[in-house]
């Protein structure tokens, strides 16, 4: 079938390129197969604005360094912001066979302001336009990003600060391990997006820098100013190699692994709140508005939310997989492979994004059930280390020694399937004679939270001041 | 400002799912974050075809059990066929706040038939039927992969028929290593897509067992007759546990898996292609219906086609790597992560089509210049193991010592900058005194590949034999 | 530093390669980073013994060509021989200065037997013998695979076999969907790990093929007969392209790709496991052979088996994607890039045989709490799907109706904290005035299961049938 | 096997933990297989350095902060110094069965003075203290990578140096577009890996907080300064959160990430040096001590190095995929499954060092054939931009007809097969007529790369300048 297809495109039409803008010594038009490989535009064509905003530089400077008349200059200016306006208002009809967003605006230019149009292509070449937009697009994203984590971080903490005092289980490896409390949970993840919000400032310091005027590889003869252009859009410096800067997809890649650990971070949280909403934990319950019910069991109601979002991170993450893969072994300079950089990346921005803000949301109204995080506490001997430390600092027994007389009263209460602070002194002192009565007053939660008042500890205390560095440092 | 946008939606909504065939019990509308990241009828819409025909296969059974009255199974029956009639005419709107592709249906179908339209969904669940739906999508799908193989197979075959006796260098690490001819190396290929297509009809095996009956994890009590659905649908047998049935997406991994392999495949002939294609090389040029030109430099012709084929592998096979993270770690039964396994397979299938047709289209229209091959062959001391052959072989030298001989004889060439042939009898004599004056006849290139007539080997002779053989099996 | 040290090894050493079989026309040594780089002994000598076989087989088939004479055979298969029982007697030592298996064989075999060692590499090449000697490895090492899958359904069988009417919730979304069987519950993964095996099973097919006789990449001129050596080794058929033979790594593509699915399989029930043994769930206990406890927290017991199969379960899939890209966009026939494959595979076959032996034991050691899988189902109102089809069938109101009046049925019962089966008739009839007083013995949970009967459902009696074609099938 | 195996260890053998520090209230020994897969000590016992670090400074705080008493503090600090000298000097054994090199210390330490030791492990738990010890160890590889990355860079300069009036074709898509300098081309990849410096400078700002004192998760009731630790260790400040702390490998994420993108320059490097070794190219020669020759064919100069490289990037790539994957879903806090990120990133690290250290080596070592590269750019007509650029500069032609004319003589020297310099002025003039006859001076290859005069461009005046900056800002 594919083989009758080509045979027939690829032989059949020897009229020649009516619309390409490279093609003036071809033959033949492109084949039906090749036609719908070789286009970008409908992945591309969000750079429409970047593009403008590129070409209106690149024109402005092609007339300060005598390249371009004035006039000239003016006729493509006025053209592009012409442009612009049918693009925002809707009305602009991107073309396929015009390839990508870049010969679509170029082509349209021609057709408003004629032939001078061909003059703004002077001194450039799409292998330095296109990482040009992409780069100012991507500053544009990792705002955007930026914002979104921001929002997620306010959401945390202010959902965190009336839980100072909520006890649950600190978990490791899913068993109970310490009593912690809420706020303090919510707040370690603060932790994560600010990493995350780091992450991306310090891509953008390499993202940041102007490609323009690279050309298609080795730079150009025209008197341009490099540094104008780059001035203009915003860029901290300019590119040091043309041939580097038409090659490279660094930045791409960066973002790329920013993201995935991003969405690894919004994994781990959607594996928590699905864990905290199954009924025998019941931690949380999300809000009806986030979740689903099903179509055959009426009592469903299922954390859909959390859960997409935890699949899509997987597929973020492969996103970096793929461009890694795809740039691996490519030669200098350019090379039609990296036109694939943005069906990837744009995917991994749109997902990430609207997983930040689907699990913003969630956090935002889910309801907390207290007394749940509390009962839980009392299965799995939480308190068990604080024992331990009770020996330790009250009987001054080796810590090895308390560690081995505490696993035995958990085995008491454990028979007795009763909590550790239930167990009586009596049966207690069957292991430790001496055991101070104050044992009990030592081991009640509360007192177990309160006491781990270390930098970073979940006692109250701490956690506020933690909430209050949090705020000033990331909102 | 995705924390203000669900903030709104979340709380200020309380107005019922009107649309959610789920939402009973449901008091809130979803969030405006969640509508975004739920449906996934974009998605999914593809499979229409085979949501209708797995319905109107599980209506004939329900009747057929006396679980629908005949009556009932008719009205549903027809009113099924209506809207395939409508999505076939482009009639049909696909809505989104309707989730996906099996509730849009649903839901058209109580607006055509009324109430009875709840019944189809009797012993069904949306969990059997969306992995249904897909089996059945992927069946026809791996049959359009297979024929699509077998189109290039069948190019591949047909232009490398004429070139048994063109010689090129054969290389490895890139460095011509031994003569080969076009079609031996063309047919190595036809090797590789004929194991992609024997690995499709493997995972076909396991792909075609009917889930359908397994309903939403644990079967039902209504007494249905899944093996009665399955032959409807052509299915070879009945999945074995309800509960795997609705967890499993070991079919969608395998076929990423085959895919990612095909597409290695592709991006290997890509390579060739690209390096063939590079002037100082020249062995075959792209018709120009697969290349490109620049916007800069007249004088190109890019084998964009190849590029892009290459370049897409990577993404290609990312999918594998997304999906299999995706189901990493998931408990049973379904959980709505897996509602991400389409866009990436399909994606990946999308993608490995088009790359066929396009290589297809490529190597059928290519040129090959044989010249530029031949020529290739005096570089590199292409019949240096054939020089030492002979010395084993005339003069029972051992091999090892004809090696070193021959490095020596090699050296000589090389300082003179020509050819292992070209090197005169006297000359070879100071390495080996006896050597016999037989020896230029038998390092000819034509010698060479004739002489290789092993199993498998690139004589001529067995090429040709080779090509019959894969004519008969592939074609 | 690096620059340093190669500069010292690369310039001063103009010794001659002393040990390199291919060093002869060689004027300097290696340098000291490629002497790091190049050598792959210490991965690939666990291919000793294949290399041994392969050249045990090509010897007595060079003698019965007439290639060599019946004593030179002889006296290689004699030397052979002897290496073969040093190094399984541990007396052999590897050297890295001799890059592979092969070399480090060929080399010890020219000591013992003097020069008549190098006839065995007549018609032979080191692209051939590595695969075909890994093609034999991995025929072995997929036969371990397979028994090691059997063992662990054997054991998933006999921990099921009492636990048919073991009440669990069957969860959706991590929430209860329906009851099911604990040995349901197992049976599932039988199904998976049987999947997995013909998946080896098939690619096995593709793998069994002999390249023997392919030699660099274009066959030889000497008079073998390929399929003699395929016939001794075991393989089913010679591989029908040369060049091919030698590019080809699909094999280990399809293992790689057939363990990440595995792994797949064994990291959801270690997620399950994990799940059930943390105090609220308490649906099982690993023993405690299988975890570890804490240095600081004396109650744990932690689930590190389980964990650490999940995690490595990550890494394991990972080898396909570092195997695709290091295929990716090669060029025909050998390249050295290709070396890089045993590592990762045999980290993927090792890793996923540790987890098999580790699952295998968790499963046959872990304690069963029947009762608590049967308290979790009163949370949940994991029987509402039956209430509901309980007003269709007894009351013939419409299934969607039927949903509906449950979904407020289950609301009564939320408010009230009690399971569905404990709200009263009276207070169900507020619901749904006309209720039969047999809905409860309809909704019992033992009820509910008993129910499910069709093909691959939860009832006893259908998981019994399953069970037993389970161990027909797979055992 | 595996089944008969684990029955036997699990069931047989009754008697404790021996060995395991947190073994108190165990009955049983580990299972065979879980002996097998628990243990890290193989991987990690390259952190000893570290250990031994964190715990000097662990115990200098303690005693400063009253927790233990000074003659406690210098008993377990002479302790750990002399395990440091017994593992420099290869006397100490590291034992699967303490499982870690955590363990492995402190179970020495014991050893050597008694049941203080226990003490050190106040306020600790392995959680923090792997942590520790890890970036503590990467802080450490970061230095490394960092030099490695700059002796490149500076092999590169220093070869570059001599051949900014080199003329090559510089390629895009494969295909000859402008002529560059080999300085330039060189220069290229510093600027690749200078980024890769900035972007580990980054990374090590995260890196390098104290995570010592998080404890468990939750902080100690322990009057402890974290800061003092801190500051002794050599970090910048402390982690904000103890859950987040024990909890979070983004660092690990980043520099895997970090690693994946220089060894994808260096597979770039790669691609284009066993490209230019191909003997039709022959722009390099790869010096003898970092190639290989063949077996079978004596005339092989094999780029295994480079190729080695490519294919090792791949999998450096792939291990970001595996620990992505292993971290996503994981709930916190700390999880036996991030034990698995060692081997992962250990791997990256080694393969990337010794990657960088053979690039160096080839770079430094290469011999280049000017006069290859200068002959290569008579074909593809490389030169076309400047033809093109004449007619627009001297001639006033739009651009776009420029383009359009210079195709045309294209043809024409394509028809010839001469190079565009060779066209004669009256035969160009076919196509212009009025074409003035400066233009075979305009078009001369040193004419052309010496008026790529722009910012970043190839002109050897402006490669000079480049160069000089190079020197300035990374050496």
């Amino acid at each position: 079938m594919s083989s009758r297809l080509t045979k027939k495109s690829a032989r059949s039409k020897p009229k020649p390129h009516a619309t390409a803008l490279w093609g003036g010594h071809f033959a033949h038009a492109p084949a039906e197969a090749f036609a719908a490989i070789n286009p970008s535009v409908a992945i591309d064509q969000r750079l429409w604005r970047e593009d403008i905003e590129g070409s209106l530089a690149h024109a402005t400077m092609l007339a300060a360094c005598g390249i371009l008349t004035k006039k000239e200059a003016t006729v493509i200016t006025s053209g592009l912001k012409k442009i612009h306006h049918e693009i925002e208002s809707g009305r602009f009809v991107f073309k396929t066979d015009l390839e990508d967003v870049h010969l679509n605006i170029e082509s349209r230019l021609k057709e408003i302001i004629g032939d001078v149009a061909g003059k703004l292509h002077t001194a450039r070449s799409r292998n330095d336009q296109v990482t040009t937009d992409l780069r100012l697009y991507l500053r544009r994203e990792m705002e955007a990003l930026n914002d979104a984590l921001k929002s997620l971080q306010a959401v945390l903490i202010k959902r965190a600060e009336p839980h100072t005092d909520t006890i649950m289980p600190g978990y490791t490896h899913l068993q109970p391990a310490q009593p912690i409390s809420f706020a303090f949970h919510l707040l370690s993840y603060v932790e994560m997006f600010g990493r995350d919000r780091t992450r991306l400032e310090d891509a953008r310091v390499r993202l940041n820098q102007s490609p323009l005027g690279a050309c298609a590889l080795a730079g150009t003869s025209y008197p341009i100013n490099r540094n104008m252009t780059a001035k203009a859009l915003g860029f901290d410096s300019i590119t040091a190699s043309a041939l580097d800067s038409v090659s490279d997809r660094d930045f791409v890649l960066e973002i790329a692994a920013a993201l995935s650990i991003t969405a690894m971070h919004l994994s781990r949280l959607s594996e928590e709140l699905i864990f905290w909403s199954t009924p025998q934990i019941g931690f949380v319950r999300l809000h009806e508005s986030f979740t689903s019910g099903s179509s055959i069991m009426p009592q469903k109601r299922n954390a859909d939310g959390a859960e997409l979002v935890r699949g899509k991170s997987a597929h973020i993450a492969a996103q970096f997989n793929g461009l890694i893969s795809m740039m691996k072994g490519l030669p200098l300079a350019y090379n039609k492979d990296t036109q694939e950089d943005k069906r990837a990346l744009f995917f991994a921005l749109d997902e990430t994004k609207l997983c930040l803000s689907v699990m913003t949301g969630m956090i935002e109204t889910l309801d907390v059930n207290a007394s749940a995080m509390r009962r839980a506490c009392a299965l799995g001997y939480i308190n068990a280390t604080d024992l331990a430390d009770f020996l330790v600092q009250h009987h001054a027994v080796a810590f090895r020694d308390a560690h081995h007389i505490t696993g035995k009263i958990v085995k008491r209460a454990e028979e007795k399937q009763i909590a550790l602070e239930a167990v009586s002194l009596a049966e207690m002192r069957k292991e430790y004679k001496a055991l101070s009565s104050a044992v009990h007053n030592f081991i009640a939660l509360d007192a177990c939270l309160a006491r781990r008042t270390s930098a970073g500890g979940t006692a109250p205390v701490q956690v506020k001041r933690a909430m209050k560095e949090a705020r000033k440092q990331w909102l």
